[in-house]
């Protein structure tokens, strides 16, 4: 056990749950200026955690988008580099990562003001992207996310200090309540919840499959949705859902032919740059956790 | 390969998947008689295949239902009998059989005018028991059910000669879109999916834990779909959902704190009694598919 005297957010080191209130502010926008969204709209935010917005690029867009992400599918099927992570089980791809630096339309989707003013407006700063990837769920096979803080595994095995940092999903397809959509415990972003276990040496490469360190407890994800109830916030191809790095989440199986397959682009603010990871472990590489 | 030269349904024969027109009225009531069901539900039902009743049970008698379900629940987790079916890869009780003979709660269930009423309304005769249980899908890991259709596996290993039977779904918990509702295929009951492959013997000791024979293939689940849409009625504990025999349906795993138990109960017309099996196996045992 490696614990930094300077941790705000312990986590995989105690033998029991814990949870302990967020330290930093969930919102930084200032609230007397005019900005992108609207001070329900903020609020709402930093009550809930997340913000979904049906229709943020047009139907032209959508489609590029949709397209290059078969592309890449397709053309992620045959090769054997590690941003290619495959189902628990089977040889399907489950994820792509690092495609803001592989692929020119993600690329640019990364750059899309759309997203970035809006992303600064909450971080209160210039942000970078932290971690990019596409998430397929296939019609039929697509299996379940469990429940996570994104933070939590941020925080304990790449070193984000503070929880200065939000994802962008944005879906691909439309999505509907059937088939698998992402689920959030809205108001679960306020309190951080420290996991029981360490995790081993290189637990990366199979977490990505199937998480089994940092895993909720039921007992506290029951708490939390007994407080903040489930919401599942479900659109058109193109609707974006914004929340909190440290909102919990997750996602059912898929059984219907509707597959679900989405973008997903992590920014964190420029003043919260990786450390070294909290568990005392070798960071993981690049391409989940940018530090260059 | 034993084809009776009655069978006007053939399964697991083919090395194709077929559809087969339905050959059976799925709606026996006649339409100028005064119903407990109006003609909007009578031809909602024989358009679609199904019917939802948000409170068909009271407050007192949802308790009695739901308290006695636990009481199964905990009785069974520690019996080894063959009525207690397990989830796939675990010990866990997935669904419980004959509870209309081992439970006076549940058989006064099956008995009850609110259920008969309809049944025998619709399926335009006396009807009788043809199997019942409790399906206990638990929050955080209650597994998927896969589509299918019932009949399909009546037919085959039970010998059910025509689709004259249908079943009551009764919700013991408030169901929600999120927690791996029922999802049916709205007018799939129309035509018959002749699956591919042959079943072993006993092949319901694995079945009813996992499916693998009698499946239905992508692309006729996909065409379905295009066709019908998906369904997922939900509603509070008490809602009922009666469904025709063939209508495909399933439901995807619950990652959610909400468990989502239901009690089954499937009643056939006393003129379509069983026969051998079409399979020409041995027939499943009287607690899946009662004989007597």
């Amino acid at each position: 056990m490696k614990l930094k005297t300077t941790d705000a957010y312990p986590s995989r080191i105690y033998s029991e749950p814990k949870l302990i209130e967020r330290q930093d502010p969930v919102m930084y926008a200032k609230n007397e200026e005019q900005h992108i969204l609207s001070q329900e709209e903020l609020s709402f935010y930093e009550r809930n955690g997340y913000l979904f917005f049906d229709s943020l690029f047009n139907e032209e867009e959508v489609r590029e988008l949709s397209n290059e992400s078969k592309r890449i599918w397709t053309l992620s099927g045959e090769e054997n580099t590690p941003e290619v992570i495959r189902e628990p089980g089977s040889n399907e791809v489950r994820s792509v990562f690092e495609i803001h630096r592989s692929n020119e339309v993600m690329k640019k989707l990364s750059e899309n003001n759309q997203l970035l003013e809006r992303v600064s407006l909450i971080l209160g700063s210039q942000a970078y992207v932290h971690q990019s990837r596409i998430n397929f769920k296939k019609g039929f096979t697509g299996k379940e996310f469990y429940w996570h803080s994104d933070f939590e595994t941020w925080h304990v095995e790449d070193g984000m200090p503070r929880m200065r940092a939000l994802s962008c999903s944005i879906a691909l397809e439309d999505n509907y309540s059937f088939n698998g959509p992402l689920m959030v415990i809205p108001g679960s972003h306020r309190q951080f919840l420290s996991c029981v276990g360490e995790a081993p040496d290189d637990h990366y490469k199979s977490s990505l499959r199937k998480q089994e360190y940092g895993v909720p407890d039921q007992a506290s994800l029951t708490r939390m949705v007994d407080e903040g109830g489930i919401s599942a916030p479900t659109g058109k191809a193109g609707s974006v859902l914004f929340f909190d790095c440290n909102l919990m989440h997750g996602s059912n199986g898929n059984i219907t032919p509707y597959s679900r397959n989405n973008v997903f682009i992590v920014y964190n603010s420029v003043h919260n740059k990786l450390q070294s990871p909290y568990s005392g472990k070798q960071p993981r590489p690049d391409y989940i956790a940018a530090r260059s």
